[in-house]
């Protein structure tokens, strides 16, 4: 999606550890008009598949989650991080690694929120090992609902994620796919460009 | 609001330790239409004022502030709940309490997305004791900013923190203001009722 890539380019950084930084619109700072936008590109994208809920990570990935169930008229599920006193004691859970924090945390659905009937798009900001996007799925399939498929704002491409899940069958949309960045020259490079 | 209102007394319920349970529509399944709908609200309540940024904490606020910061056609900023690694260290913060996990968190905004130019519309989903307000509040002053106004779903009116934030000068507009529940008899009482 050139609108995503050129935004990138515009007000994104390379930081040292492979980390892309883009903050001041998509993950602290957060431009919803953009997200309206890849809300409609990702409807348009999954405009044959049967899509009754929307699956998220807490935290960065909700906002976009919630502008892309206004969009596609569904509600959100949001996965939750820990145990929190006022959620059910019957729920989904699977470990995923943090590769940014190294070390695993719970990743909790409610039991009462996914089921059978279930045809699920599953959100996320950011794609690269894939681990909690792997953990989002196994959560979709213990609940024994379908995964329609997946959209991400940013995929690095040259990591392994997106690969494992597309193997699967598994039909992901990522909107700006980095080829190449380097955090000495700043360069970034998308898919398709050389 | 009448909308809010009756869809806590259709979906929610009381728990013991004083606990309003809204997960099925507020704060873990996320009904985004309702919350369009709730955005319209704050955008006529708050018609007459200024407002060039929306603020909220992660995590269950952030979808309410997402949809509402599209509706007001502003950027929406989180506040995080703890330093990442990939969040600059030019941050405000402060310190709040938690009643739900029994422990102080620091809140943290960076520096570059809240300046004195800013006027800003504080959103979350749930006003009690007014910790994570105050949170949100001492950030905002700490960065020279205005606050405009604060939206909240659901208010507990029994508990100090519409007071505190109302005697300070502040709009507070809460679309569903409990003044009463009782976790033994399932009751719901909103302002205004009796």
């Amino acid at each position: 999606m050139r609108l995503l890539e050129e935004r990138i380019l515009k007000d994104g950084s390379v930081r040292p550890g492979d980390i892309i930084k883009v903050d001041s619109f998509l993950n602290h700072q957060l431009d919803v008009q953009l997200f309206d936008e890849m809300a409609k590109e990702w409807k348009r994208l999954f405009a044959g598949k049967e899509i009754n809920k929307i699956l998220t990570i807490e935290a960065s990935g909700i906002a976009i989650a919630a502008i892309a169930a206004l969009e596609f008229g569904v509600p959100l599920v949001f996965a939750k991080k820990s145990a929190t006193t006022n959620i059910d004691k019957e729920v989904y859970s699977t470990k995923v690694y943090s590769y940014t924090h190294q070390k695993d945390y719970n990743v909790l659905v409610s039991k009462k929120y996914l089921g059978p009937e279930d045809k699920v798009l599953i959100i996320d900001d950011v794609l690269a090992n894939g681990a909690a996007l792997e953990g989002l799925i196994a959560l979709v399939e213990s609940a024994g609902a379908t995964v329609s498929g997946v959209g991400i704002a940013i995929e690095k491409g040259y990591m392994p994620g997106g690969k494992l899940v597309r193997d699967r069958g598994i039909q992901v949309e990522s909107l700006a796919v980095i080829s190449k960045m380097d955090d000495r020259t700043g360069e970034i490079r998308f898919a398709g460009e050389e």
